[in-house]
């Protein structure tokens, strides 16, 4: 099967079984994983951040940032297709006690002003707000990047009115790959960042969340309370240490093969894609002028051997990953071909 | 003081204050006061429901019953300038653990398409979604009606889904002055409904809640939690009920005169105001032309005797009620001109 | 019927209902209430603290301090058969997300060095101790008095702990006049109280919940949020200030009549009462040795015209106020022996 | 360094990290990872559940199953001592709205009539009782076996109130390696199960929470959202497998080992121990009369070479497992009685 429903499917590579299977361990609820702290240390250097905690998923490296930053009955200003907001099952609620104001964005871009609105004044019916959340490569508007210079402008915005801001960077290092400017300058416009290390940079398991020592100290406890300190981590931080060190710079062909497929989809009649819009791994294509419903067109495609996800309405959503190889793609496209053809 | 800041403010009538000192008391907490069973059983009459339940503010009312319908991890589908979102601190994710889910009304009205795109299909990524809250009269639209038609359809898609419906009807009697429609038909497109009898019909404190019985009985203990148990709460429940009863009619008085108020004030130039939209007891004002602030405007407004509320932006909100008479209506006509000429 | 089920069903006094028929009232959101803002700064200026809050329960005076007081994921002390832990529906960790650490007390009273043992070092398996409750005089304990001296010890503990503290004084007024110790004396060993004006002092309805500006200022959001937020209060404050400056001193009747209903149970064979404990106005009679279950014996006094209360177990609470005279008392003794000669 | 800590200590075999190296993997958010799948069905079938699901830590399963079985605003029944309670960092209250209900026992065994009585009978002021936790072996009352007689009883009592029962299994295996008896036969008493295979079974990471499909399906959403989903988690499931197939047998060598210890330790003057109540791998001993705090007896203890915890007061607590050998046992023996004479 050619499996472009995410790039988290990506099985970890050779070095990576062979890391596993060698790896320094220690307790890491004593903090005497050494692979454990290798890795935290080096995101948090490559973040330009004081400190690093190894987490099991994205989301808990998100809601772990959300329950440090804030109180119970707060309000957290986050763009409405964000992961935080669609995909984690309301957890900041649930968890946290925190009411979420969604705002409608642009290619990920909550507008300046709608923030600015957003962020509650003092008055007795009101919420506080306490945080606001990027995502950044953006993943429902189809992994688009968003600019250095806007999430500056989000930050004065925030500072301005003292809130903390946090990076959700699942997919954080698609962006690096894709503009060439470093994690350490997105990050610096963020309190938090959390990166995933079993996306596009292919280890089996695991996010970090980076920040300052203070607030690291204080998610550690947080992370416990859900669930996620662990014993001999170092087993799947050795791999992690590798996806993070040697597979950053591999993104691009992601980006490359992205690119080539969305021009390939575009092509084809009763397919629409934005191909400009194809920053990074991600590919958005819409069948509604295929005469297929999604579920059909899928159908379709995963009996010619290629598989991808529904993504609302009449979207579908291609990833491109490190187990996808160039015949791959000339083999989506042609399945894509065929299934237009199905009516 | 001519005050239109909002229908809250009215001062309890002779006969309610009568009232008060002759109630029939008991120990609500036992079910022992027979003016507040009185007063929740008539609420529960006149809204064809089972059951009512007295809380005292219409937030309590709102939450009890969102408590009551919910799990906790849930979402919940609001009108994104509706009470229950906006002027409630926060409430339904701090004390009853949901993710609001806000989407943008027209005239308080939000896009059915848009509410079915909302109700989340299962997906281990997302909440469940629990409840639909619906606001009628819708007070930041400026008092707008939600028409019954659009009420049944939300209700019938909430059918589709199994999913209850709340009406924050805290002005429910404001849109029945108007449109003549019985509150009972309201009343049948929701699950259960909250009145305020401390707004235009002029009681001092309370809502009561309604729904079926068993709904109630559940609810009635969400009350206890958030400490809206009361002793002898006839006390109050007697001007509520002599709100509830005599004062309904006379809220199209309110609406006459805020019609007129409309009227005036849209003549006035540099004031805008949408006439037609002014469907009750709520005028709302931009004063973006007068080439004042809202802060500079209702600072002379006060001294001209007029009290207003800043309403967000540059919009300046006027609520009629029962110790506003013409003649003041006319005064704060000519205060607001007045105020226009101060640049 | 002879109600001595509790002291929260005492009727408004004539005094009472004329107050509230002619108080002058205001909008409390707005903080326009001036009845409010009296009853506020009286009990304040009574209790020895910069501000109060009118709340419409005790257990909502309890719930707002709490929430107040703590930040999510904490852990309170309370005594094991506290009201805040016993009574409130688990509003502690529903509403506020904390979990309870409850201690069994003596007469009321946790011992110190159990208290010392329950407050948590740092360690990341451990949620933080947040806040030290107690309560006094304490209900299930039969209205014991916790002594001043007691007191001050617990509060040495909480601040060398940097712990604050809050005392449920829902019948703080009856340890006041049991032990003529001033109200402020008792407070001052604490960081924030609330009393009860619906209790022994007669009030129909709500409490008052006193601290330092800054906590009231807090609480009064948090209130919000709770819907206890109310409109034209001062028509139920009105007859709570009457409570709170004219009956604390007709305590000391309700302690007369405790103590002679304590000592004539106490003749009878087949009911067993501790005359000593009895320091209030509450009477606990243990009826195992009578032959008859509680649900019996309470079904008997009922036919007899006096109503008590279960109070778990083999036990029976009586409650004296304001509304018993002394021939009710002889008359629920004499009822009480009926009953033992039921068997 | 002899390292008697925890048996959470253990380093991962030379097997179990082959196994992670050539294991199976897929994307177990997708249930697609086949170790993953295996594992849990594994642990389901050893327990007699229908169903597994694979977390990253006791704590997390145990969260997970508490949240599962009950509602916000119920209370929980729990050994004041238990894990659930004393070590998870307040989680029940903190991210399920639960007030627990600590009762005090005798080796880990509450007495049942304490817990009937904590069972709340329908009440406006009680929380619903909403689940009974249980933990065996228990770990603070030093690996103490709750008997399966008393499970039995525990578990009546359960049904017949209608509340379900959760057992905190972590080191589940030591009792069933000590008593002989089935862990499918301990499990029909309870209706959810956690065990930790990253303790005595000396797997680096994990745990695996079983219980009726129904259950587990639910319990799925709860784990995504602690951000308990993890990926291509068959790298960790797989030498949870071998844990949980090969080494549960050894675990007699720990309890072997154990009573060794503690009978050397009891011959040693200034130490406490009873060997009686060493029935597993925990060895609790009391050095308040050694002369020396807790603090320098540790520190005596780790310039010989070993390491152990302190448990809470003058209490040292020891741990065998995997990594442990017999003459370290002597040593640590002598170790200890080296630092006897250093006062």
């Amino acid at each position: 099967m050619i499996d472009l429903r995410s790039d988290t499917v990506t099985k970890p590579t050779y070095a990576m079984r062979q890391a596993m299977a060698v790896a320094e361990v220690g307790d890491d609820v004593y903090r005497e994983d050494q692979t454990v702290i290798e890795l935290e240390e080096t995101a948090a250097e490559i973040l330009g951040k004081e400190a690093g905690l190894f987490v099991t998923s994205g989301t808990q490296g998100n809601q772990v940032a959300i329950l440090t930053h804030t109180k119970r009955g707060q309000e957290v200003i986050v763009e409405a297709d964000s992961h935080v907001f669609y995909y984690e099952v309301g957890a900041m609620a649930a968890l946290a006690g925190l009411q979420t104001r969604p705002i409608a964005g642009m290619h990920g871009m909550m507008p300046l002003d709608e923030i600015a609105k957003a962020i509650r004044p003092e008055n007795i019916h009101f919420p506080q707000t306490g945080l606001i959340c990027l995502e950044n490569t953006h993943n429902r508007s189809g992994g688009t990047i968003l600019p250095l210079s806007y999430m500056q402008s989000v930050k004065e915005l925030a500072v301005q009115h003292h809130l903390p801001v946090h990076l959700d960077g699942a997919r954080l290092f698609n962006a690096v790959a894709a503009t060439g400017i470093s994690a350490a300058a997105y990050a610096a416009t963020a309190d938090s960042i959390q990166i995933c290390l079993s996306k596009g940079l292919g280890a089996p398991i695991g996010s970090v969340l980076v920040g300052s020592r203070t607030f690291i100290e204080q998610a550690r406890k947080w992370r416990k309370m859900l669930g996620g300190g662990m014993r001999q981590a170092g087993v799947i931080a050795a791999p992690g240490l590798i996806a993070l060190t040697q597979m950053r710079d591999r993104l691009v062909e992601d980006h490359v093969r992205a690119k080539h497929l969305a021009k390939g989809l575009a092509n084809i009649r009763g397919i629409t894609v934005d191909v400009e819009r194809v920053e990074t791994n991600i590919v958005i294509a819409d069948v509604s002028d295929s005469g297929l419903s999604t579920e059909e067109f899928l159908t379709v495609l995963e009996q010619c051997g290629v598989l991808a996800t529904a993504f609302g309405g009449s979207l579908i959503r291609f990833v491109t990953h490190l187990d996808v190889t160039d015949d791959q793609i000339d083999d989506a496209i042609a399945a894509v071909a065929f299934a237009t053809r199905m009516r």
